[in-house]
């Protein structure tokens, strides 16, 4: 039997809306959506987290074509660039969400993915009738359950305007970047290079600090509050020195964003060195062992090469 | 005829304190200090700071060791390690600082020197009676000249304690690193070496971002708000996308301190992938000739290297 809403429907919902991937951020948003009172479409491959978005209230559906059929506004927040195309434009025995039925209803790509992907996607769409918003999210679960996460939005600017409502019910802070489909793509990944860059530069100069004998709270407070200060090393590196590595964002996701990253700028010949020294250190934390543990982990990669932590001989 | 005091002495000063090097930061301390009612001794080798400062009512003195048998406390705010070594030791026909009469002085490095420098120079320091203390600052010569600017303490604690209200008067912000001379300059170095690497990685991403046609303050403020958010991103992109580079921090400075900050890892075995790119930047923006601009140049070498900044063929 299912279970009832958790909470009372309090408004009458501006859009049918649908979620496809409901991984750490897409089920926060789905929650947060329909605390809101949405009437939402959901779908995810994992049965758990189906089960999950039924016992909220939401309509669960079959597919993501069912999601789509159901919803006027549809967003995907998948994993990445090739689960899209899967969800969209089908793959071997799986149904494809395009096809009859859908004309004027809108697709909202959240995932990170790289911007010619983002275009190709939305060519794609629209041959089918389909609109497309390019709008990749940041922030993490927490914020995104609690409607303030930050969304990069570019494409048609009436279309954005009709769908300012539910953005904002979605995410407190929201940049226009453009009119043009993939430059939202692009604003993401510029932040999260440089995002990337920063948290192996705090883990680079904190495992200095410990490796030169300093007590590690004391150099975390000098940096935090002076030049060295960045948000991503006062977040991180907090949760470094309790060695806390439980993932509020895996190691996995990052070292992707730098990668889809500095892969950009090398198509238009603008250099990325400290990106790519930032995307080896994150090889090597995966090939540790810790893509799975928080981003954070960057510290332990640095203390596990540093000579004095290295056992005696 | 001296020019008389611009400002009338206001209190009776804690400390007799001796300033030697007037660059923009201990000019700026100097002005501070003089301001809340110090009785300053102050030597700087060029004619035009030694007038700025007798014109301020601070008694002027033909050398460092003139200063040193003036006053109890001598902040040395000098440039490098080089040049402390001939202020306190001599070097050709240039006198010493050190010398008879100056037992139970105490002379306060606020230079950012190689901790081993430090350490060397405490222990020769100590030969003569005369008490160090390791006391790297930071902030800018505003935050200098307002008493807000940050100091690293190392030393022994009572004769830091001893000095605190002179310390106070100097810096709002104080981080006792340790009782062990070189951990100021090690702390001072951990820091800078992450600020250079922000500062660095920063103009990367908004070079990529301008390279990629993305609207310049868009990047910015979404940079600001978001994940890549750090201090000397948002302090140093602003002045330069005003391409403002009159020097506020030469990039020289920096150059100097990543440089100090990789060494010294290197002697320990602790990996600075991250800093050595950095560094790397440094010296190419250095090569452009850009050492004397502010550091926020960092950005102009990475459009000058860009494929689309180029002249076209």
């Amino acid at each position: 039997m299912p279970s009832t809403p958790q909470l009372p429907l309090q408004r009458v919902p501006a859009h049918k809306v649908g979620i496809i991937g409901l991984g750490a951020m897409g089920m926060a948003m789905a929650h947060n959506l329909s605390r809101q009172g949405y009437v939402l479409a959901v779908n995810d491959i994992r049965p758990e987290a189906q089960d999950e978005a039924q016992a909220a209230g939401m309509v669960v559906c079959e597919s993501p074509r069912a999601v789509a059929l159901l919803a006027a506004v549809i967003l995907l927040v998948v994993v990445n660039a090739s689960q899209i195309n899967e969800v969209l434009f089908g793959e071997g025995d799986k149904p494809a969400l395009v096809g009859a039925g859908l004309s004027g209803k809108t697709v909202v790509i959240c995932s990170t993915i790289a911007p010619q992907d983002t275009i190709a996607i939305a060519q794609k769409l629209a041959q089918h009738g389909v609109a497309c918003i390019d709008a990749p999210i940041s922030g993490g679960p927490a914020r995104a359950l609690a409607g303030t996460m930050s969304m990069m939005l570019a494409g048609d600017p009436s279309l954005l305007a009709s769908l300012e409502p539910l953005f904002n019910d979605l995410a407190d802070k929201r940049f226009h970047i453009s009119a043009d489909i993939g430059d939202g793509a692009k604003a993401k990944l510029v932040n999260n290079l440089l995002a990337g860059i920063n948290l192996v530069a705090g883990a680079e100069a904190l495992a200095l600090g410990l490796n030169l004998g300093l007590d590690a709270q004391k150099i975390f407070k000098l940096i935090e509050a002076s030049s060295g200060a960045s948000w991503i090393f006062q977040d991180r590196m907090a949760r470094a020195l309790k060695d806390d590595f439980a993932p509020r964002a895996a190691t996995n996701i990052l070292t992707k964003d730098v990668g889809l990253a500095t892969a950009m700028a090398a198509s238009i010949g603008s250099p990325t060195p400290l990106g790519e020294a930032a995307l080896a250190h994150f090889k090597e934390t995966l090939a540790m062992g810790w893509g799975d543990l928080d981003d954070a982990a960057v510290l332990k990669t640095y203390l596990a090469q540093s000579k004095r932590h290295k056992p005696a001989p």
